[in-house]
């Protein structure tokens, strides 16, 4: 490593004292500074994926010596690993960020291809493809993004230019799941959700004054589930680009469910149906 | 009002200009003071539920006049109302906190008796106990008691010495629900699942390597679920106190579920079955 590499290297990695004034050109001072476009992810688990993820751009590793140890020398040996205490890794990131001993530079993925996804080999049972329209919460996206995972959803869909940014946050709730997962960008959610349609996708809202009970909204085949944020919930272009809409029953005591809780209920509903 | 409660008033209420120091003997200096035992809850549901319940005990309430609006006069009779801007009622809180425009200082809720809760006329359909074996994370617990509200459970267990804190962050994923929906804490989890055997309870555990698929695990007549921490999962002795134990059927993909999505899965589960 010549002279030049190793100052970019303190650059880049060392956390700046407590109390130091920032550097001049220096904007990243106390989350950690990072190459432009990258992000710190964190927790064992979306370390994990994102190494697994060969499409992934990896910068480096801050690891205690015990999270280097889980996460293997196999899967390690794509970045440069900097070992650290837990304290040192705290000060790389956002307060309050559990990270298990474990941070890695990476890049954003980038968005895959709709059609593309949709030509491979399907697995067994019908094909679900979840349309988020404008969610920007990183904890509520992460968690649905862990649970569309665990459902085996084909892709999730996002609006590029309203897509929740892939922070350490979104990918922590996530808990690898952003590096299994489809993720596909859109420009129009609207167009997209005709395209679903021509591939044979019978597209749900989801929403509290859907027309219908879930459970007897569910057609066989393939399903495009469609859900909107919490606060202005799903654009009304949006929802006439459905065929369906429907909701969970609840309680009149609550007015709603929290928007990953009941993505949840749907995913499992989709399966079980 | 006297001069001396007015000066109280100021003690407790205004928050510090920023970079001024703290006074003498005031530990909560940059996060809002309030008096003993007091925690800020914030946001609009979270506060207009906490001003419906008369079980409550309040302190004041910090809104923006479209807040105040939207709470109405009717219920803010109960408190002392200060007007602020946004950006005042922001340095009351923890940094990050979406308030909506409304905080209100109050007090935790005081647990209630299962036995009395019990005792109570039910609704129609089975009843549910949710017991949460030490969880902690307050997004996860108030999204839980959000989506307990709305499913109708009839009460939900905590362990006294690790429940979580009633804090602003709970009670905001909650949504209103931890005061909507009975809460018990209890010195000892196995001792209450028996109790709740003696009510006629069938007691499943809910866990990535249950025995049973949920849907098939689920009995006609009441139910106590319970859900262990993401980390450490149920106890071994609260397990053993269960007739069962049951996983949601997830991909191999992914080790496991959000603790909060499974919940709302079982809950749903259990209203349709």
């Amino acid at each position: 490593m010549s002279p030049k590499d190793f100052r970019k290297d303190r650059r880049h990695f060392y956390p700046k004292p407590a109390g130091k004034p920032a550097e001049k050109g220096d904007s990243k001072a106390g989350t950690g500074r990072r190459e432009a476009g990258s992000e710190w992810l964190y927790g064992l688990h979306a370390v994990q994926a994102a190494l697994a993820n060969p499409h992934r751009k990896l910068g480096r590793a801050a690891l205690t010596p015990r999270a280097a140890e889980t996460l293997g020398e196999k899967l390690l040996k794509r970045v440069k690993v900097e070992t650290l205490e837990p304290g040192a890794i705290d000060r790389l990131l956002p307060p309050g960020a559990v990270h298990q001993g474990a941070a890695l530079e990476a890049w954003p993925l980038k968005s895959r291809d709709l059609d593309e996804i949709l030509a491979e080999p399907g697995t067994q049972g019908r094909r679900v493809v979840l349309v988020l329209d404008q969610l920007s919460d990183p904890h509520n996206v992460g968690a649905i993004l862990r649970t569309a995972a665990a459902f085996g959803v084909t892709a999730v869909v996002v609006q590029d230019r309203h897509a929740p940014p892939q922070s350490g946050a979104l990918a922590k709730a996530a808990s690898g799941a952003l590096d299994i997962i489809p993720y596909v960008e859109v420009v129009n959610i609207a167009r997209t959700l005709d395209e679903l349609a021509e591939h044979g996708f019978w597209r749900i809202a989801l929403a509290g004054d859907g027309e219908s009970n879930l459970a007897e909204a569910i057609p066989t085949g393939d399903v495009a589930l469609v859900l909107g944020s919490e606060g202005a919930g799903i654009r009304r272009l949006v929802r006439e680009h459905c065929e369906a809409s429907a909701s969970i029953p609840i309680s009149r005591t609550m007015e709603s469910l929290n928007v990953s809780n009941a993505a949840a209920i749907a995913l499992y509903e989709l399966r079980r149906s």
